[in-house]
């Protein structure tokens, strides 16, 4: 017999999980994080919000991906935790190991992806390192800043809110399925190998005074609902029925022969926000983002996460995507 | 014939560039940087000064490193060049690529290292990722602040300035060969397996209202002085033998049958800062510093940077440590 003790048997939570143990026995500060999307930094009037993310060729760089969507997708993933907060990018530094014999043109198309998606969210190159690696791995930080009283945290929900979501789930799933049996499903594709942060979306939320918590769902719809429930301590009712799917979430499926179910609720790599709102704030938040989101389900008191189909009650299945297992 | 296109054929210095090329096609901000230590943002009163840097088992950590000096490097480069920008540290985001074999408790023992650093310079671990790749890959992002006016940068040396380093040169690269040829010069194996960060001493500098540039010398003290020579438009006249050097270094040169010059002057990894304070700053300096700094130099108008040794006036060469090549 052997203690479990590779991070392969103890999985990445519990290695965030023992981590977040040791930073806890340093003492506290009036700093958020970690536990959220990014760091939040008290400095006065205003918290700086940081965050980091790291991708590596053969674990993260999918099949037929340009240099050009790697670069993208690296600064993209970054800033979507820095939306998830509320906060207005400042911008992006990023590190990168290098094998010996990358190609520079490459690393120009790296780069314009990273440009181009600072400039999408109108934020800054604002420092890298290179050093060599065996593999490719990329490694940003993104910074911004949001007002004191209009942060986003993934605490605040209560019983009464409503459970909303910007855009569409589950069609980085869908993309993921078409890229890997080549279906070319267009939109889709898209959706994964050019993510969107939702940086503006964020920033309205934050300044429309009705959101109580915000998440990205990165990790996939039902995970990010357990995660949200955990930290404000209370339940979720989905109603499926008004869960937002694309057209060509549908025709993957049934193109692979998966349940649409298992793309929207149980995969990553969408990038939208979720978020809930108080009750009396529906109206003003569809000034503010007008068909840009749904509102797909209601907070309740502590209590197991469900998903409503029509009549039919279930258990909503607490799993996603988990790194290491 | 084939253009030179790898960064194996360029280097890593000619790599920077053309990324640097690529960031200035975007327009410009009141933000300084890359070219800098750090790059420094803006914001009021202050500059918030962020940096990140990569660092690969196979590529940068030494034999005999131990997960806890892996972890305390990280940080402590990091915060290096926060300190050669006069700030005070925030804190530190790590992004970790790991194997899936990688045991939970040699994690540990990088996040203690990492911690205990933080806790050296007066910083915070902020927030971080980890993620599965092939080998061993570390990211670190430090940020840290510091008043407008009392900024550090590589650019602002004048002719009749002094040029001076913190501490000693040639003990990394002495604890490099003693390591590598296990000769068990323990000062100098420090130096190389658990750098410290001139953070107290840089914000002494930024305060101290005399010093006119600086940076760190981790990439060797020649390599630096072209660095501040070429950033300042100035250039320095280097006294041979007012450059500190410790025993380590001679009785390691000597175990190995090397110049103890090279060890000094063309190694890298000793995270001291070289600066220039203008003429009338020593007595202000010595107040501040008491020994923990020597005068090196002088600055004199453009030209060619050289060794003053006794009467002979030699080029000083302009070579260090350079990644890929």
């Amino acid at each position: 017999m052997r203690p479990m003790s590779r991070l392969s048997e103890i999985g990445e939570k519990e290695a965030v999980h023992r981590i977040q143990e040791l930073v806890s026995e340093r003492g506290s500060s009036n700093n958020i994080g970690p536990g959220d999307d990014a760091a939040a930094v008290d400095m006065g009037v205003i918290y700086l919000v940081a965050t980091t993310d790291i991708m590596a060729q053969s674990t993260h760089v999918l099949p037929g991906m340009s240099f050009w969507q790697v670069g993208w997708s690296l600064a993209a993933i970054n800033y979507s935790d820095i939306a998830a907060m509320g906060a207005r990018p400042i911008g992006l530094l990023v590190s990168m190991g290098l094998p010996r014999d990358f190609e520079s043109k490459d690393l120009d198309e790296i780069f314009r992806g990273i440009l181009d998606c600072c400039e999408f969210v109108g934020g800054e190159l604002l420092g890298g390192d290179t050093k060599e690696t065996r593999e490719m791995t990329l490694a940003g930080s993104a910074l911004g800043t949001v007002g004191k009283n209009q942060i986003l945290l993934r605490r605040g929900a209560s019983p009464g809110d409503l459970l909303c979501v910007t855009g569409s789930v589950g069609l980085a799933a869908a993309g993921y399925h078409s890229l890997s049996k080549g279906l070319s499903f267009k939109a889709a594709e898209r959706a994964i190998l050019e993510p969107q942060p939702k940086v503006r979306e964020g920033v309205l939320l934050s300044s429309s005074g009705v959101v109580t918590s915000c998440m990205d769902v990165s990790d996939g719809l039902s995970s990010s609902v357990y995660t949200l429930s955990g930290m404000s301590e209370v339940s979720f009712a989905l109603d499926f029925d008004e869960i937002p799917v694309e057209g060509e979430v549908l025709q993957v499926a049934e193109a692979v022969g998966l349940d649409p179910t298992e793309l929207s609720l149980y995969y990553g790599g969408d990038y939208q926000l979720l978020f809930t709102i108080k009750p009396n704030g529906l109206d003003k938040l569809t000034d503010l983002l007008g068909e840009g989101f749904s509102v797909i389900g209601k907070v309740q008191a502590p209590g197991e996460n469900v998903l409503v189909r029509g009549r039919e009650i279930v258990k909503l299945e607490n799993r996603g995507y988990e790194h290491f297992r």
